[in-house]
């Protein structure tokens, strides 16, 4: 019997449960081992040497092989499943929203909700910037949306996991979903499709 | 005879650039297609209309559909070519790179680069974040690359593409290579391995 992979994670960041809900989702077995970001543990020195870079998620194969990043971890989990198009037009088309997921839309909305959730500052200590390029970046989305079900083809890929992870937690950021209507739609859609439970990773449960 | 792809850029741009150079070295024909970021041609509603984020570089292929982000497109340009190792986990290593070029090294090099060499702002009007992340990521570089001479493997892939263009260019950006021996030796291999002209890209010409 081969040793589960083990996914070194901390479970109120978007990006650990990205990892978590794709090993889930393919019935892959793993150990989960917890790192509190908060409390400075990706900057002991043995979790750098696990990761240099100082991140989570972090995947531990059974070889002792480390992948990190959370987009490059589920392309290498999902790497032989429906959640990666195999034609190579959406599989990069899937990767073009993954990293403009990165780029575009991680930096201003995880990054104003976790001030606002985690550093609990308020709406005039954070930088106006982030809520007008979370919106912007919101609004990309909704042109996306408008006119499909899912970001990428007809079902469920990695391009909505990656980006389903912060937007739905959106809220805690400050931004209103109810401004994004198929954005909203989607959501709801890709939780169903992961069988996420509406609460799992929000600071605040919902009413 | 199939029409070739064309490719949206302003040659200014290490992200374009990444492109360019994959499509060069594989002999992969193509369109260039100007679009000057700076005069906001990437903010007209003709461009917005093939790229709804508004970003370059974006690639039209002969079937008419668009795909955008550097890393995805050189992702799909170079899908059957060395410069993607076919196995899994040194694919999914490469994209983990690639990944971390544009969270983690892109908006601080990059940005402090366009900041000062594009914007002429001086150091002190500047976010020294900038400065200490951008740092930060080199930093990170140089421990990867003093025991190999590529990001992943044995030989150039599309991590060291995606990651040399904004690096090359980093002294523009106010950043010290010569604190950083590993990366610059990197740096001559890779333009020598991609046969870019030291001064392409550059604001300032090489003395």
């Amino acid at each position: 019997m081969t040793s589960p992979v083990r996914i070194y994670g901390d479970t109120r960041s978007g990006n650990c449960l990205k990892v978590k809900w794709t090993a889930d989702h393919l019935a892959i077995p793993y150990e989960w081992h917890d790192v509190d970001v908060l409390k400075g543990e990706t900057r002991t020195e043995d979790f750098l040497a696990i990761n240099p870079a100082g991140q989570v998620p972090c995947l531990e194969r059974p070889d002792g092989r480390i992948l990190a990043q959370s987009n490059a971890i589920i392309f290498h989990l999902a790497r032989d499943s429906k959640l990666v198009p195999q034609d190579d037009f959406d599989q990069a088309k899937m990767l073009e929203w993954m990293f403009w997921e990165q780029y575009s839309h991680e930096p201003f909305i995880a990054v104003r909700r976790f001030r606002r959730a985690f550093l609990n500052l308020a709406d005039d200590e954070i930088n106006p910037d982030l809520m007008a390029k979370g919106r912007r970046a919101l609004g990309v989305m909704e042109m996306r949306l408008l006119s499909r079900d899912f970001i990428v083809g007809d079902g469920l890929t990695l391009a909505d996991i990656a980006l389903v992870a912060y937007t739905r937690v959106a809220d805690e950021g400050g931004f209103d979903l109810d401004e994004f209507l198929g954005v909203r739609a989607w959501i709801a859609r890709v939780e169903n499709e992961l069988e996420i439970d509406p609460d799992e990773g929000r600071v605040n449960p919902l009413a």
